[in-house]
């Protein structure tokens, strides 16, 4: 089997990583408004693996005139799908990922996001951003099976954040826009997250976006416990 | 260039990424033993690309009869180095890493240490475990310019650990077999991880080992502090 076949393979494997666990105690206590009132939701913790988002016109460019995505596999947030189409992405010196996964539905701008072991493997340094945030980010070509992108910015590595609605922000004390932290334990591979950006609306679910170097990093698939924490509230020690 | 050339430039890039930052404050603070006396040293992070080990009779066997490793590229532990040699891990399904760095010197058993990354893409499910402790882990098959050798154990994910003298051991308060966690502050990517193995001895250099993933996780590239954090002493928030 060829290292194409092998990176095609550990996209699709990685695409439905996913844990969902209770969180128990601690986070709770945290927050004094809902201690001992309403318990935590359970909380769902997601591997992104990389994959672009196209527009309308990117998508026919790609994948011939009248094109449309075609959704393969729904996620987790309601209305967004992993595509059946993916895309090879070059980067300079002829660098490239042959296989990466389009997300649906478009978008108002095309955007590539990576792990960083991506990025280095295809020598782009790519910066940590959130989604939409890609001004002055470094380009790549994106070629597909009925034509060929050059794309001039927006190819990043997405910045940790943690979807949720504005119910469960206040169950957490926190608002659109704060900084939580995320602590993963797992045998002999614990890890906190800290920087997880809260994205807060009316309607999304409550789930935490990382990419696949965090992923196995703090070993998931192997997740005995999940919490979700405020960055600063309740901790004296020196983090 | 091949997929396969991308990888092999990325090993080489990636074995020499390493960070020396100094630490300031507060972990000295959680030391009551050290409090404003004596400065914590300089912290060395290094990451170690997928490499692997090998006892004397399997570098003749992979290499020819009379090989022996050839020294390319010092280690930051005195007498280690990076071997001018690499192998094949060949995984089940006819996967493959087709250039993984041997260290030396060699040792009294073969082992194979990939980041979770790798061992997707290989197909193996690599345990974590500390080098060394190899019994029940996965096997592989190795494939050198002169022969082949076939391990029925020894594959594994390293598990992140410290390196330190005695008297580094005594400042930080802790002893050889503790836990410790280590703090790197980055760019929007700031991690801690948390069971951090001490090996205190009598000569090592301090020195932190964290895999790929682990590194591109925090973004250690860009990583503007670091803190070596006893695991439980001086925090009272909810870690």
């Amino acid at each position: 089997m060829s290292a194409t076949a092998q990176l095609d393979r550990s996209i699709i494997e990685s695409i439905v990583r996913q844990i969902v666990l209770s969180q128990n105690g601690s986070a709770a206590k945290a927050s004094p408004q809902v201690a001992g009132q309403e318990s935590k939701p359970n909380l769902v913790v997601s591997i992104s693996a990389r994959h672009c988002h196209l527009t309308d016109e990117h998508v026919e460019v790609l994948f011939g005139p009248g094109a449309k995505l075609i959704p393969e596999k729904p996620l987790y947030q309601d209305g967004f799908y992993a595509a059946e189409q993916t895309v090879m992405v070059v980067g300079p010196r002829r660098r490239m990922l042959p296989t990466v996964r389009v997300l649906g539905p478009t978008r108002p701008f095309s955007q590539v996001e990576l792990a960083f072991t991506d990025s280095i493997s295809l020598g782009i340094d790519a910066p940590v951003r959130h989604s939409g945030n890609i001004q002055g980010t470094p380009g790549c070509v994106l070629v597909g099976p009925k034509g060929v992108v050059e794309l001039s910015e927006g190819v990043i590595r997405a910045a940790r954040h943690v979807h949720m609605n504005n119910r469960d922000a206040e169950l957490y004390g926190v608002k659109n826009g704060d900084f939580m932290k995320l602590r993963i334990e797992s045998p002999q591979s614990t890890v906190v997250f800290e920087d997880l950006l809260v994205r807060a609306d009316a309607t999304s679910k409550l789930e935490v976006h990382i990419d696949t170097d965090e992923g196995n990093a703090c070993y998931l698939d192997g997740a005995t416990k999940v919490e979700l924490l405020k960055q600063k509230d309740g901790c004296k020690c020196q983090h």
